[in-house]
């Protein structure tokens, strides 16, 4: 039984709260929230005890779920490490690279057990994409492509907060393909544009909403991602790995399997409205993992250097957003 | 909030157990089986009490989950009326379609309210192919196509008191054929095979593990069910319905959505490996349903007369499979 | 390469015609019809000569395509087999079943080579499916499921000389369940309707738009077949077989393989339009058969017996109709 | 009637001779081809006339379909337009730009009426998604993503006249891009390795045979292609257009509508096996096309400038493919 404590009580942090409380093997002891009614709230819904700082909330368990917002990610993973206490904590560690390689460094000289949560690696599509990849289904990889389109500009006071598309929402996308190929891209170019949102061209924002990634691998394979921030037609994501001898591919997700079958048409259900509904899953899973991983003392993954490596991948992706060159990227 | 005991703490039980224990709008209140073992095993995972008799059970609660044995239904379902308690019944009320009807003119003469636990109404595909056929999607219907096949044959000791593959199996379909036509059936032929067992055949189990039955509806609209008890690659199921206008179908459920492009073949992910992985699902959505209705006071449905009927094709279609011809169905 | 004569020049023969023309181990020669008009423009189109009777057809020619209305089949035939020419014949042999095995008997006794014309054996995606199931990809046939549902009832006048809709529409499923299972059928249950056209269930017509078949297999086996004459989504035509380990499925064909999402709604292509749209190629590769057949001397197949087989489920099937029994099949 | 020659009697040379042969509108009178014995052949098959010189082909015909080799195209399109002979020209022009650029200015300043054979353009699936996305079915195109994939890599002898990869084999998907966008992108970047033949990394062919490339249209919409020499699981050719409101794709075929349920998997019928197999029906389509706008005077299109414009970008692309830069197009 590994006792949990909650930072954020947000949208994203209610969901956790609700798988937190949902599983067996997890006590959901605290929460905290820079709203005290809010944390009243998650905690009154689920049976946890509603905690006034930080300090509280960490005192007392044995993993922090730290889904508070951006910029205090790296405070708290840091005050978790001091306490002693294990961490599954949403992604990015923080906005800044820099600041981010400082904490992980911290958190590697305590020896701390921190899981960055990467949920669409839970996805079971894509961990039986993952599967058959390392079955050597497909042979050695040589070109992966990843989409992701949604069905809605964020609102644009989130944009601005957020890094850009690159560190907000391709991070995923950087992650799965390092993940799926096993190797480190070196050089990455960048294409995009603001069409959905042509505010998101403005200095204030400087940001795209339409994307194109191209990263190359070590051994010259090379991995497409398309990224897209208002389809139109719901929550769009699908993974394809081209291989020596074959192909996988998880596929875009249909809400119903029901087919209508009409004059002039035939009429597939809709695919789901949002990466929530199409994700959501994939947050127990992950939690579950980390659990297993607790109880277990098998190595944490994603680790923090994927975290990190994800991040700078993100980064070489906004330079060359602007230079328009391929760029290296530093780990 | 509904107060809520649970009659029957095997396989399905357990399953309705978690199911009573999630849902937000559910106490669930006691627990009683022939086992005290396993009613308390259950009392304890979900925070239930066991209790030692049905009466028991019955008492302060404001409604009950019928999941015992088949020969209890009855006897099960008259205790609740008495008690005034809300029932939601597995099928069927009784294997005597003279017994059930017996207990469902008791229970009406009471004004209780049951429920037919008809839990495929409530798989969500199924739903929106009703939803289809209800909103004039496909015109007057003219031929439903209903087809449940399943990997394995169940164990000859449960065959034998099981009245059949059309009282047990089949008998679902009756229902769901009922259900999206929205009209009762006047006459049934059935033919079987023991295919997959050929001991079914003999005198002591005479029965079938292989089936088709065709039934009449007034107006002269079809209905093919297809039903086999070993299929070698998983859970098969699936419905059409033609109407006047187009066609819609619930297609059958593959467990993943991954495709594998190798060499010689296309690959795509396997069917759930039986009924449960596949329809599990719908055994919270019928509770969530039951819930609903209690707490609106809107009227039952699948109800008790909904349960004879299907039992009565069933007793219809049995009667064919002897005599070759398409019986009338007396309900 | 095989000189041919063509009897009949109306819609089918005009399709026949251009095969023939087309086909490289093929010599068209002659065509006749009882409209010189009709056959000079298909002569005209082609290449071939119009002559002014059946005996000159037959004249100089190694095989003959009869093509012609159904009531001169067996005349025709009888002149070929007399001719000592191969025919590759339009289904069915005759409509009155005691006539047609007259005509086969004196072919038989004169060694004649004749192909009925079943011309789905020869559909590609059928074909695969046989294939797999010969090859014990599904392991022992125990279910097959044939479904054929098309966008327009006949004209009445057709109807009225078809013979009804088992001898005219279900006989072509008669053939591939028998092809398919590698046995012949023992009894056969059937139930219609005339839901698409009432008119059909009037004494002068006596048929029926929608209909059931359960054909029963010497071993056990079970076959089930819809077939419908008003779809309102084009035409629809399946093939199922279950076996003790798989199964195989010919699906439904989308005329285009073109996908649109769209806000509510994913839209595929629709189904041909008609059974000639989704047939057509089908009767190219049954003429290449015939043309491979004669010229390695192979034993033709489908044989005239198959011919006749299929003529008498279908007289059964009718029968059926009205007694709503599950009738014997006389061979 | 359109009196046609035919230079060039190789591989696809023959399949145009077929196509010539089995067109109702089109009256196929001479081949030409460098091997006196290939043009005789085809001639003989198709009842053409074999002729000594390109002269002599271009005597007495209408038009010309000029399929001989790419080096000889140039030369061969100045003498059909000095003839007076509309021509049906396969791609490229010239491998050399500047050369295009000159015959093509010829040919304009002769009025000549020319038709590039970009054949892709002519396949009944694209040309419904394009269809869809010229009816406003997707809203404002932002996003293509074009995929081929084959299934070997060809001769080395023949990579090393053939331009390398984007020349040779992404220039048909420059063509789409243009044609589904409806504009000329500005700019490309392209990045590609030598995976599945690493010889073609030596400077004797400095070529790749795994590649992806980003272009850029005016408006900021973005297009993606990846192209590819060997898949292992036959040929495979996709596209994607996201708009503003919606997705349409042309879908991968498979060759058969074949599904296999087996213990363990769904495995569905392979793909073609090559770009051949999937697109043969493409030339005839075009050939109808081009027949057709002889016949009704419509401008020529896919035009001469459309054959330039796809090699154009495909000598930036090539030049990306080394500076690792988005490079600007120049027409």
């Amino acid at each position: 039984m590994q006792r949990f404590a909650l930072l954020g009580a947000g949208f994203i942090g209610s969901v956790h709260a609700a798988n937190l409380a949902a599983n067996p093997r997890v006590e959901f002891v605290s929460v905290y929230d820079v709203s005290a009614e809010r944390a009243a709230a998650v905690a009154a819904t689920h049976g946890a005890t509603a905690v006034g700082s930080v300090a509280e909330a960490l005192t007392g368990v044995d993993a922090v779920y730290i889904a508070s917002s951006t910029d205090t990610h790296a405070d708290n993973l840091r005050a978790a490490v001091d306490a002693g206490v294990a961490v599954l904590c949403e992604k990015p560690i923080d906005l800044s690279l820099e600041r981010a390689r400082e904490v992980v460094a911290y958190a590697d000289s305590k020896g701390a057990k921190v899981m960055v949560n990467f949920n669409r690696r839970f996805d079971p599509d894509h961990a039986e994409l993952k599967r058959i990849v390392d079955a050597d289904g497909v042979g050695t990889v040589e070109l992966v492509q990843l989409t992701s389109r949604g069905p809605a500009v964020p609102p644009l006071e989130y944009v601005k907060v957020s890094g850009g598309q690159m560190r907000d929402q391709t991070v995923h996308f950087f992650d799965l393909a390092r993940w799926i190929a096993g190797a480190d891209p070196v050089e990455v170019f960048a294409a995009g544009s603001a069409l959905a949102e042509p505010r998101l061209a403005e200095p204030e924002y400087d940001d795209v909403d339409t994307s194109v990634c191209v990263l190359k691998l070590p051994d010259g394979a090379l991995v497409q991602i398309d990224n897209n921030r208002r389809t139109g037609y719901g929550y769009d994501e699908r993974i394809e790995v081209l291989g020596s001898t074959g192909l996988v591919e998880s596929m875009r997700h249909r809400a119903r399997r029901v087919t209508h079958y009409q004059a002039g048409a035939v009429v597939e259900s809709q695919l789901y409205a949002g990466w929530f509904e199409r994700m959501q899953p994939t947050y127990a899973l992950a939690l579950e993992h980390f659990v297993e991983l607790l109880e277990t003392g098998a190595p944490i993954e994603p680790s923090l250097v994927d975290g990190l490596k994800a991040q700078a991948i993100a980064e070489a992706a906004t330079r060359s957003l602007h230079t328009g060159v391929s760029e290296k990227i530093a780990y």
